[in-house]
């Protein structure tokens, strides 16, 4: 089988890619949409088919990848049946999701959230957040409870072989797994003999603060990670180059929510051997002129030969208040 | 083989944790000096004697968690023949370095800087920043040399069978891993069918940033990772609680440069039953009247039951402009 391990910096969340050697079919747990351009482009250097996203929960600290990888790549969106949401597939207790000669079984493992699920395949169990490296997620919303989770955790992931190679959901101290030995003696929320009434009085005694991103996490998850049309964050989150300007890459310029003006600010004599369907050809030299009677809520995507000076026009637009604005990766020689 | 992957969120450092489940010896590539507590956790909890710290180089981006690692454990530091730093043993071509029944195969691998070498076990290899997942080591200072490393790079690890596993210094996507049969295909520098002279070009035409570290990790990494009296950014680096103070674990109060004031926090009839020796015992209600008079250079830990109220402490002498100060992680519950 083909593994890797995956993590997004930002929200300390791990995406798991698996595929079956023969086949190349992939299927990715928890992919983050901010990080879609990545997967794509490692699914299609192992030369993978990817055939599901898979998630463990309804994310409450970051928005899934399913509907931009889905856009990518035509995957079927799988959900935990608990989340009732409109996914391609829903899946519970004893059902299996196969790739290639592999198969994950699904074990519901509710605690952290009313949702959450495990996936096991050979002796590697995906925990989200039920279960993490010397801790767990906490069971204090979405319809989180100490007692379930307990029961969830012993019942379903720590009676698995003690060999079993767990990986979580999150790590925010840069482990990357675990086995069910290790947390069975060392889990000091869970393991190390910790009873239900204990585990419970330690969550109980967290006091964490409400989640920095929950607010923007669960309608973009509601939505399977299709971004809503008013969401400027959807811009915001774009990564940025060296010389500071939003980029974006050619495969997601169709995701964008809502209308995208397409600005190409190359010269007369480079535009006119050829530009993108539908630009608008503004050389760059012109905009400060032009743009001053622009909408500010306009999406533009600006372009150039090589993403030097698009860079340049997506900072100009950004310090005139625009706030949907992307310079195109890789420009147009990235687009032929 | 016991194998773990360990990241540095901060400088995107992976450390290596390599022992043999047998006879339980155990070895460390590129430890981090702000993480060695997490490290020694976790060979504590896996029943682990750490023989030895392993450097890929000498790093311009962190400093190594090799001196912190030996006053924790005991261990040697190990270093590449090249540095001519002073460490326990300098390994060059053709060396091995055992644990148990394994043992790394040394392999030097200049050009990113002089002192460069990746180790070899069975199919994993560790490139340090020779090799990175789709890139490369920058070949801008330190000896680098693009000529070097591209000769580095394919004689001694592209060389290797196809399905041998790489694991790199650094990774600033998320991935944790790569092949040598990817990188072959698809490095974009020094694969894909790029030429010496191609690569030379693109490392060329990098114009890269000065490292933003550099000048404080050449000096950290040349004592080993030992800290420098002088160093307040040793107290700088230190993890914050979640109420927003810098923690100090006891293993570190032994580390920290220069002499360092113990401030116990507690009520006199909580003191009454016990403190650390040499403790000044100011309970936190008196801190606003004392603390004023202070040295703002004093290097401070505050100590009190389970390290909430230290945390107070602690944050309310930085807000007076105290520079060296943390609070003891676990408090005195920690301590017995």
């Amino acid at each position: 089988m083909i593994f890797r391990q995956l993590f997004d910096r930002d929200t300390c969340t791990y995406t798991y890619l698996l595929a079956d050697e023969a086949t190349r079919e992939a299927v990715l747990i928890d992919p983050v949409r901010e990080l879609v351009e990545r997967d794509v482009g490692l699914l299609g250097e192992l030369g993978l088919k990817l055939m599901a996203t898979i998630e463990t929960h309804m994310h409450a600290d970051h928005v899934t990848g399913a509907w931009g990888l889905k856009q990518a790549t035509g995957c079927d969106i799988v959900y935990p049946a608990a989340s009732k949401l409109d996914a391609d597939r829903l899946v519970g207790a004893g059902d299996t999701i196969a790739f290639g000669q592999h198969a994950l079984e699904v074990r519901p493992t509710p605690g952290h959230t009313a949702t959450c699920t495990s996936y096991l395949v050979d002796d590697m169990v995906f925990t989200g957040d039920a279960l993490f490296i010397r801790g767990c997620g906490r069971t204090d919303f979405q319809g989180g409870s100490a007692e379930t989770l307990y029961a969830s955790v012993w019942e379903q992931l720590l009676s698995l072989p003690d060999a079993t190679r767990v990986f979580p959901g999150h790590d925010y101290k840069g482990r990357t797994m675990t086995t069910v030995a290790e947390e069975k003696a060392h889990n000091p929320r869970l393991g190390a003999g910790k009873t239900v009434e204990q585990f419970a009085a330690i969550m109980d005694a967290l006091g964490l603060p409400y989640p920095r991103y929950i607010d923007q996490a669960l309608p973009g998850n509601r939505r399977l990670g299709r971004p809503a049309h008013s969401e400027t964050g959807w811009w915001s989150k774009l990564p940025r180059s060296e010389a500071g300007a939003r980029r974006i890459g050619l495969d997601f310029v169709k995701q964008a929510p809502g209308g995208v003006r397409m600005i190409d600010v190359r010269e007369p004599h480079e535009t006119a051997e050829g530009h993108v369907a539908g630009a608008e050809l503004i050389p760059l030299g012109t905009l400060p002129q032009q743009a001053p009677g622009w909408n500010r809520d306009d999406a533009i995507v600006t372009i150039c030969r090589s993403a030097g000076r698009s860079d340049r026009a997506a900072l100009h637009l950004e310090s005139m208040g625009f706030t949907k604005v992307a310079s195109m990766s890789g420009g147009m020689l990235g687009w032929s």
